[in-house]
């Protein structure tokens, strides 16, 4: 079961680009943009490395990211999307998903990572608990 | 002294939706988009009420923020710019500041907050500390 509505799905499996949030280890929130997609009620982002924001879920699973809207609400403040949720890793599998959403983010004939560039990677898998922000998501 | 670059705070300074995340009480991020302007070095926002974001604020004051550029860099990818602080709460102000910042993010004759909605609210002034992301800002 999703908690995320038909307009949240298609915001994040456009190429809106997405704000994702992690906890450092000393409590601090840590903050990049990423590219991410669907898969079924997962929302899957690819990383090549093993670096901060990956051995930050390893440790604490708590994360939220937001995306802009392409709208505005009745009072003129423009959409966004903010969701709550936990992520996990993959290990393995970023390759193929950041391809992937190169097509989407990039353009048809992108070819990412470059070539060569052939680690197994990691896939942080987010489900989603709680969505809102302004616009036809979940209430906040 | 400031961290950042003149291109940054032209981006702060621009009607650029800003992602700005602070601290619930049991140590997970909160996110909201705000309007935010600069004071001098400071980054400040203004809210009516003493909801979850000031809150949060005045028991713990690390914040991270987020912005969209607009260009691209040489790779294609999107520029963000991601700027760490800390955050204290200034009490009252908050219809003169949202007034202003008005009138970058809706429009020249915008009238915000609605007439009638004068209760003193609260700044957020954020001191930066650090900047990263991808574009001309402060390396991460």
């Amino acid at each position: 079961m999703t908690i995320l509505t038909p307009e949240a799905r298609e915001l994040l499996d456009s190429d809106a680009l997405v704000h994702l949030v992690t906890l450092n280890d000393d409590g601090s929130p840590q903050l990049s943009c990423v590219w991410v997609g669907l898969d079924g009620d997962e929302i899957v982002s690819g990383h090549m490395l093993h670096r901060r924001k990956v051995r930050n879920v390893e440790r604490d699973r708590r994360v939220v990211l937001s995306l802009e809207g392409r709208g505005t609400n009745e009072g003129g403040l423009r959409e966004y999307l903010v969701v709550y949720g936990r992520a996990r890793v993959q290990e393995g599998g970023a390759a193929k998903l950041l391809q992937q959403l190169a097509h989407v983010y990039l353009g048809p004939d992108a070819v990412f990572p470059p070539p060569g560039f052939d680690a197994p990677g990691y896939v942080l898998r987010i489900t989603p608990e709680r969505a809102g922000g302004v616009g036809p998501w979940a209430s906040d």
